[in-house]
């Protein structure tokens, strides 16, 4: 516990599920529905900081993610990132990417290109519950 | 092998480590010395459509670079990503990060907020071939 970082000081998002270990947060970020972070929760700074089991657990449940991001909403691309330059504390970006998003085909930490189509937005936002539920009962969560 | 695939039509960077599955590239990029690719050799377009086995020798050999890196250019941050939106071909992005970096505090896809300082840049240029001999050594490649 790191009382100035803001994944110590609160959960950084909706939250879908928590084994104690680590978490799974919503974003709800506008431009891009189905945003998922996954974070440690204790305040670590690097993967190489874990022990093997503990990335292992990690990684394998980014990967739950992925798939359940794949399977509800079908984007283009699923972007993979755990950057924490300003929030040095293990957290994974997973981001659902379209052709048609803001940010397209550059990553979303870069100038936007568009305006990210409002109706595309909608539809892909009507599914952030089904995409919350899929998760949680992927990884055996009680709001699954 | 998908031939319109940059990442299937050359090893895309100089190369550390190759265990046929996989690959460890240096990008030799300017402005980020010690940037690291590890590259899955088969034409996959994401992480979850690699078994569990694949996924968890990946990621193994992706956290062999960080500690590597760490070990080596003592970086305030590394940033680990697999985006692939316009190379769809599974690889992973590894860049060691500093105060003093072009970006810093954001991702390297955004805009540069600061040229880079050239004597940092030189002394981290110097301390490369270094951090090849320990990657190479640490994956048991015949040239570490």
């Amino acid at each position: 516990m790191t009382p100035s970082c803001e994944l110590c000081a609160g959960p950084g998002g909706r939250l879908v599920h928590d084994d104690g270990q680590l978490r799974v947060i919503m974003v709800d970020e506008p431009d891009y529905p189905g945003f998922v972070r996954v974070v440690w929760n204790a305040h670590v700074r690097e993967m190489t900081d874990l022990t093997a089991v503990e990335r292992a657990h990690l990684m394998q449940t980014v990967f739950v993610v992925e798939r359940a991001q794949r399977e509800v909403l079908c984007p283009h691309k699923i972007n993979v990132a755990s950057l924490g330059n300003l929030t040095p504390h293990v957290h994974w970006h997973l981001v659902p990417r379209f052709e048609d998003d803001a940010h397209f085909p550059k990553p979303i930490w870069a100038e936007p290109v568009r305006g990210a189509d409002a109706d595309a937005l909608k539809q892909r936002q009507a599914l952030v519950p089904a995409l919350t539920r899929a998760i949680a009962t992927a990884l055996g969560s009680a709001d699954g």
